[in-house]
């Protein structure tokens, strides 16, 4: 039996039996697996098509979450559910048809940018952000009504509080952290976290080396502290977890993620030269197995159990319930 | 109220409100949409993305049929119900993963060819036949695995054989007539109607006026004598319609079909150089309004009430409700 109902907000690993059974054994009920970094809408099929494959294959492990609910069966099941996000809006490319068409195949969230200027809004390492575009805005409208939730992680700053200011229903950062607790180009200023609570939305705490103070040395202590932190800014129901584990994956797939098919000279994101590589993971939160360490971390920071719950999965779930289906 | 439950095995019009209202006045209560001819797995995301507007702008008029039973519905609401197929294998590329993501999107049908040989099998006007190649095997499968129907209309005959062989769910002809009516490289012979039949398939009678003998001069009794003939060859449940309209669709369309982009000999198809535009129109089935003739047709031609129903739309109904589920 699973004590709690917990979610992770967001995952891209080398996704392998080994990895589904870590989830499984670490009491995760519902994983939001990204599917696009760079990916065009047809590349984005192939790796839909991966997943059918793996759901196919251990369908004693995982299960595709259709409808948000499903995350309410994969815990009942003993099942870890997957549901799929875009970190780009790469696959949509320049037809706004696409939105509805990538819903329809279980995607429920998209990032407007990753890193970099997008055909929808300005990502967090560019020098400039011009907010949302005319496209964006359009893209916003029809997220909103088929259901697809925003999430701003890798935008620049304009351009998240303008989605926010834009969006009818709620906006999130699925994986960062306050950049009061670790100054980060990726982590969030406490306006923005302010906006994202403001309009219903979550912040999932990542637990990505480089968006923590002191890196791979961060403490369990320190992180829960962070939580508590946020949860006065923010309010408690406004916050989860969403980890950016990138488990088992090769420096060619970082490499990717940082490079797409948009440089010619190397880009280190995060990284450096000197530091090219994927970070070492923190001691208390090597792999799914771990998620329980991270709520016995807010157990003895002071946080009561009905708040472990939500903070571990259930603010995740009433979210996902309440923002994917589509508006009347 | 709508007497009989109809429904049309086949049209591929220029879609407007007008021809939507033709639909419902004819009494229709499905209608098998083709979304592509040579489109690639691009191309028909938008094609689908296309319809998708459709169903937001006249919801009143038409319906998505996700799943068969939906047709049950759209015939109480008076609506129509659109359901999807691709008149080739040009959207699944070469990869067989894009079968069950189509299938996901609400595609319930796919020719294995139009006319010329494909990655998977051979159309009825290649010189040669192979029949199923390796590819193609695995894509008979994959669609019984996942409930999307084969349909052979534009195949030819040995690779049709070899498709109800392979196949361990029903093979339909969604859209032709018997060779043994009106001679034509895209009517079908006694053979491969048989096997259709043993299949627990359909053919759906064609009103394209290339199909039938005396052509666009022929009668609604001449029509009919057909299907009650079919009906001594194949059973009485095995038949239905599917009547290829194609309204108000410009020449250059008729010429995307027949050559796509393969060809930069300009190919005439079912038609030739002298007369390579579309056929002028049956006066008793001018369009979607004109339905209600047929049956009256198939009354006159001594047909009982019961198996009217099913030929006009129960036959097909029913074959949709078992053959588009997944396997178990």
């Amino acid at each position: 039996m699973h004590d709690l109902l917990m979610i992770d907000g967001l995952q891209y690993s080398n996704w392998s039996q080994e990895i589904f059974q870590q989830m499984q054994a670490g009491g995760l009920s519902a994983v939001h697996a990204t599917i696009a970094y760079h990916e065009n809408a047809r590349e984005t099929l192939s790796r839909l098509g991966e997943w059918n494959r793996r759901f196919e294959t251990w369908p004693e492990l995982i299960r595709p979450v259709r409808t948000a609910s499903d995350i309410r069966l994969a815990h009942e099941e003993g099942r870890v559910g997957i549901f799929f996000g875009f970190q780009n809006c790469s696959p949509i490319e320049d037809d706004i048809a696409l939105v509805e068409v990538f819903r329809q195949l279980g995607v429920f969230v998209m990032q407007l940018t990753y890193n970099n200027q997008s055909l929808l809004a300005s990502g967090c390492y560019e020098r400039e952000d011009n907010g949302i575009s005319r496209f964006g805005r359009q893209v916003i409208a029809e997220m909103n009504r088929v259901g697809m939730l925003i999430d701003m992680s890798h935008s620049a700053e304009r351009s998240t509080l303008e989605a926010i200011e834009l969006s009818s229903r709620p906006v999130i950062i699925s994986h960062a952290n306050p950049a009061s607790f670790h100054a980060a180009k990726r982590n969030k200023s406490d306006a923005v976290l302010r906006g994202i609570a403001e309009s219903g939305g979550l912040l999932g705490f990542s637990t990505y080396p480089f968006h923590l103070k002191g890196a791979s040395d961060c403490s369990l202590e320190s992180f829960c502290d962070m939580v508590a932190r946020t949860a006065d800014l923010m309010g408690v129901q406004h916050i989860g977890i969403g980890t950016d584990l990138c488990q088992a994956q090769p420096l060619s797939v970082l490499e990717w993620m940082r490079n797409g098919r948009w440089s010619k000279d190397k880009d280190y994101g995060e990284g450096s030269r000197d530091n090219a590589n994927w970070p070492a993971p923190l001691q208390w939160f090597r792999d799914s197995r771990d998620f329980r360490n991270i709520a016995q971390g807010l157990r003895a920071r002071g946080f009561a159990e009905h708040d472990v719950g939500n903070i571990m999965g259930l603010n995740w779930l009433r979210l996902l319930e309440t923002a994917t289906t589509a508006q009347a």
